[in-house]
Parts: C-alpha cells; structure tokens; sequence
C-alpha cells in the first residue's frame, strides 16, 4: 500500500540552533515543505535581525533540502507598532509563552492581564499575525490547560479578527473550545495521539516520552485522536518535535520534550492507517495548515508505503527519537 | 526544641537482599525498633523456610543496633491451611500484590476473584495474620487506587474479623473508604505526605521521586495529612522505602520507588512542626501499629532535636535518597 502526501507541514517545530540545529534542521527538511519554527532560543528571538539571523542559519543547516523554515517572534508586551509592521514579512506568526512553563520560557509572559497585552495583540489583529501560544497555567501538571481555556476565551472573545492557535493541545476541555469560538485553532503533536501519561509514568518511567504539555488522560486522547483522525478543519500537525542531548533526558531533572520530527510522518501514516483514516491525513498535515495560515509552501511530493522502517536508536550519537529502535509500519521511500 | 519518639516503627519497608539489604539495613535499624519487612524478593517469600533464612540475613546485616524485622509471606491463593499453622508464628502479615502491579510482583495474584481468595483469606482470619494489600488495579496511572476501593470494601465485608491494610494509600478515596469499614486500615509513606505529581512531573522529571502508586493530586495529599497529621487512630507510617541502585533510577525505564528509611524521622518531624502537630507524630510511628497489630517491640527512644541536618547525596555510593543534598530541619541525636 502506498500514501502519497503533498506538501506536508510541520506547524510547530523546535530546531534549536548551533550543533543542535546542525543535526536535526537537515530531518525536518527532508520529509516536510515547511515549518513553524519556535522562537525559544537563548536568548529568544524578539528583533527583525534576529529572526533574519536565524533563518539563515537554519537555511545552511537544511542542507540541499526544499524546505522552508517560518519564521516565528517569541511575544513581549511591549512590542511598538512600527516594529510589529517592520517584522511583519519577517515571521508568519508571534509565540506567546507564560513565563518559565517550558524549556526557555522565562522571558515569557507572567500572569495574562488582558490590558497588558491589549495593544500588541490589536496591531498583531489589525496586521494579520496570528497569534500561537502555550496555553498553560502554573497549576497542578494534569489541570494546567484546562484551566488555560478561560484565558483562551477571553482572548478569542476581545480580539475576533485574530488568529489565536492553541498549541499542541492535550486535552478534551481544548478540543471542545475550538468549536466555540470561530478564531481558535489548534495544533496537535505526533506523540499526544499515541500516549497518556500512562505511557510516561505508568509502568516504568520513560523520560523520553517526558514533555509539556505532559500527556493526559485516555479521554483526552480520545478527543485528540477524534479530531485529528477526522479531519477537523481548524486542527492541524504541529510535531512539538523538542530535541534535547540524551545527557540532558536520561539524568534527573530530565528536560521535556519528545524528538519525533524524522519519523513524524511514517509515525502519522501507522496511526491514520490503524483508524482507517488514511484519507484525512492530507487535510491534517497540509491542506488546513495551508488555508488557516494562508501560505503557499514550495510543493514537495512524499510517498510512503506500508512496509516496516526500524527507527534508529538515537540521531548523531545525541538525540533519541519516539519510537527508537522499534519499528514502524510504514516507511518514506521519496520526498520530493 | 527536642522530640522523642518511644520505638518508632516503619510499618512497610523494602530491604532488599544481597549488597542492597547490606547497606540498608542498618540505616532503618538505627533509628526504627522495628519494621514489616516486604517479600517481594525473586524469588518471593513464599515459604517458612525463606522467612527464618531471610530474617537471619537481614538480623546479620543490620548490625549491633536493637531492631525487630516483622517477616511477611507473599500471598498466594494456594497456601494450605496446614502450611498457614506453620508458618503463622514466622510472620507479622502476608502481603498481596496484583501480578505485575509494582517492582517483583510478576508472581502476584491475577484479577480478584474472591472465590479463589476466600480460602486463604478464611484461614488467615481465623489466625490473625493480617492481610495487607497494594491496591492499585491495571487502570489508568492516576485512577488505579481509587478503582481498587471497591475490592477493598469487598474484602472488608466478606472477612469482617481479618485486619485489612491498604499500603502506601495516596488518594482521598482510600482515607474515605478507612471509617466505613472497621477492619480496614492503612499505611501512608513518608514521601505522599510531601509530594504530588507536580513534585514528579510538574516541573523537569524527577526519577527519584518517581514511585507506585504515583503520587498523585494536591486534594488527595491534603487528605492524607489530615489523617496523618491528626492521629487517625487507623492509620499507621510506612515509609514503602525503596532503594534501587542509582543506575537503576537514572535511566529510561526508572524503576519505582523512593529511598527515605535513613531521614524518615526526620522528615515526619519537620512535617509534624511546620503543621503544629508534632503531639501526634508519637502516634502515627509507632502508638498505632503496636495496637493495630499487637505487637511490642524491643524499646527504643529516640531524640530529635530542631537544628538543620543536610541529607546525604548518595548511600554507599549507591542508593540516591529523597531530598539528597537538601537540608532538613530536625536531626537525629541520639537512639537507643
């Protein structure tokens, strides 16, 4: 059996940058057109130059691959207009994070104070700049996007004309927003439509599969898995794919984040097959991405077929991915 | 400010056997007078023989200190009647686990069939040997004890004259279930007391806080203190100490369990004063299980003063504590 996907897209990615980047931009580029590229490095990127910067740092890393890194702003309240309209053709979207709830989040936003953030996110409406964001409070791990939704609605309800894309979310209290409000969207990983939080800490503990949003509940995936696998129009493939250094997950305090950019696809290819929903996958990992953000991605074609592909056990010596050392069922066999 | 403490008891604890039990032994022989040992070795303990050749390991490795190890066979539901008399003086309790619940109960019991049980169990409380349990069934990681609280009441029912303990409980579910049934009772650890899963997986993970059953929500832990704190008169301490060499914690596949035998009394004691009830820290170590189990074990006082004490980093180079490197505000002086 073989699948033919046009023009996959990644709409939540971690590159990283440095050594980092070297190893896993080039996996991303091979079997994905594009990417929205997080803005969370070290510092984060919060100037035009920066984001130009790191561009084209991430375009020498992509290597020969067609592919095409968009480019995101890590928000700050105090964002002037003037900049707003300079970097607007710089960046597809602005990432907000709430201060220190994931990996380099500290400059993040602390407390979400509507007058605060009013006048960035009315010129980001008025320009066209979607807005993503990590929507987690500092509350107990399994209730922090539940109770993220209220901050959801009220941003949804103030700014209409607003693209507000929830990220990689987990839970069934996301799911069921979506329909609420016409301007939510919602991105979904790889791994949250495999996993609950009985696969991280269930049996043994797994740091691998450690990551934030942490995974929840079976209904949770359930909700996840009825959206994605039914190809509900404003759902699209965000991977969260967060590559750390195999030192950094296998100590204590284990960094979260699951690396799953190089067998994304094969991996979404099994599940979609199993529910027998092969024939949405196209709409989940491009053609929504496409109209909700209105791009046009350089066409690339990728064929998988239905044939076992054994992961590797770990990328470069450095970074274990999802899955390492199992096999899949199904393998890529041309992206281009 | 000086607390004493008349024989503190650790009323569920792993010693392990071989270098493990080595090196622990004599750290909960110090400052506990006694303690129910656990027979999830491999093999388990199912035999009066392994009981006398494992208390005389554990009475070689636990050195010149005054301790009583209380024995425990591992349940089986094809123990005899005969094999029961026998073996009866040999031990304090026998423990059931559900097969392949937590770390060596491959050898468990499968599904609670009462009818496979009932004759065992009859036996046992014709005897007074009480039963304890870890109840967690095969559920989802967060819901497994409270879904086990219907077998419990089951039991408690069907054997009203045998002394049930449910082990290590951790949800609200299991505190509400201990007044509606005269014959249960329960042990809390050191650990459910301090930490929720947030402690686990809120922040960066955290293997050596990893444990079963996990720790679960801020609701249930406050439900756990207020019997702890306030001297329910059924509920008992059991630290569920659990070493594992550090190799074994700080790897994927982290194996369950939290190493707290050697600063237990310390960290009740600071838990006991933050909350103003230091009165009933006498009680929930030691008051309570004597008259639980009717035991009256070897006299020990033993003196803690309020004065910072800093937690080793690691045991014999090998088993990691909780609160490693971290200071804790009540030290042991003296224990004789």
């Amino acid at each position: 059996m073989v699948l033919s996907l046009d023009t996959p897209l990644d709409m939540h990615l971690h590159l990283r940058d440095g050594e980092m980047l070297e190893i896993v931009a080039p996996l991303s580029a091979e079997t994905f057109s594009g990417a929205l590229v997080m803005p969370n490095l070290v510092p984060p990127v919060t100037t035009a130059q920066m984001v130009r910067d790191y561009r084209e740092r991430i375009a020498k890393a992509q290597g020969a691959h067609r592919f095409v890194p968009y480019m995101t702003l890590f928000f700050r309240s105090d964002y002037t207009p003037e900049f707003l309209e300079e970097v607007r053709d710089e960046i597809l979207a602005i990432k907000l994070y709430p201060a220190g709830i994931t990996t380099n989040s500290e400059g993040g936003v602390s407390g979400f104070d509507l007058e605060e953030l009013a006048p960035v996110l009315g010129v980001m409406s008025d320009l066209g700049i979607p807005l993503c964001v990590h929507g987690e409070t500092n509350g107990f791990v399994m209730d922090r996007e539940a109770e993220f939704i209220p901050i959801y609605e009220r941003l949804a309800q103030a700014f209409p004309d607003l693209k507000i894309v929830m990220e990689h979310i987990t839970t069934k209290e996301a799911v069921a927003a979506l329909d609420r409000y016409e301007n939510l969207y919602a991105t979904i990983t790889l791994h949250h439509l495999y996993i609950t939080l009985d696969d991280v800490a269930g049996g043994l503990l797994q740091p691998h599969l450690f990551c934030k949003p942490i995974a929840k509940r079976p209904e949770d995936r359930t909700a996840l898995l009825n959206v994605a696998l039914g190809a509900h129009p404003k759902v699209m493939f965000g991977s969260d794919s967060a590559p750390h250094p195999r030192e950094a997950k296998e100590a204590p305090g284990c960094a979260a984040g699951v690396f799953t950019a190089p067998l994304a696809l094969q991996g979404l290819a099994q599940l979609f097959d199993r529910h027998g929903a092969l024939a949405n996958l196209q709409a989940f990992v491009s053609d929504n991405a496409r109209r909700i953000y209105g791009i046009t991605p350089p066409d690339k074609e990728v064929v998988l077929e239905k044939s076992p592909w054994l992961v590797p056990e770990i990328y470069e010596g450095t970074v274990v991915p999802m899955f390492a050392g199992q096999s899949l069922e199904w393998r890529v066999v041309s992206a281009k």
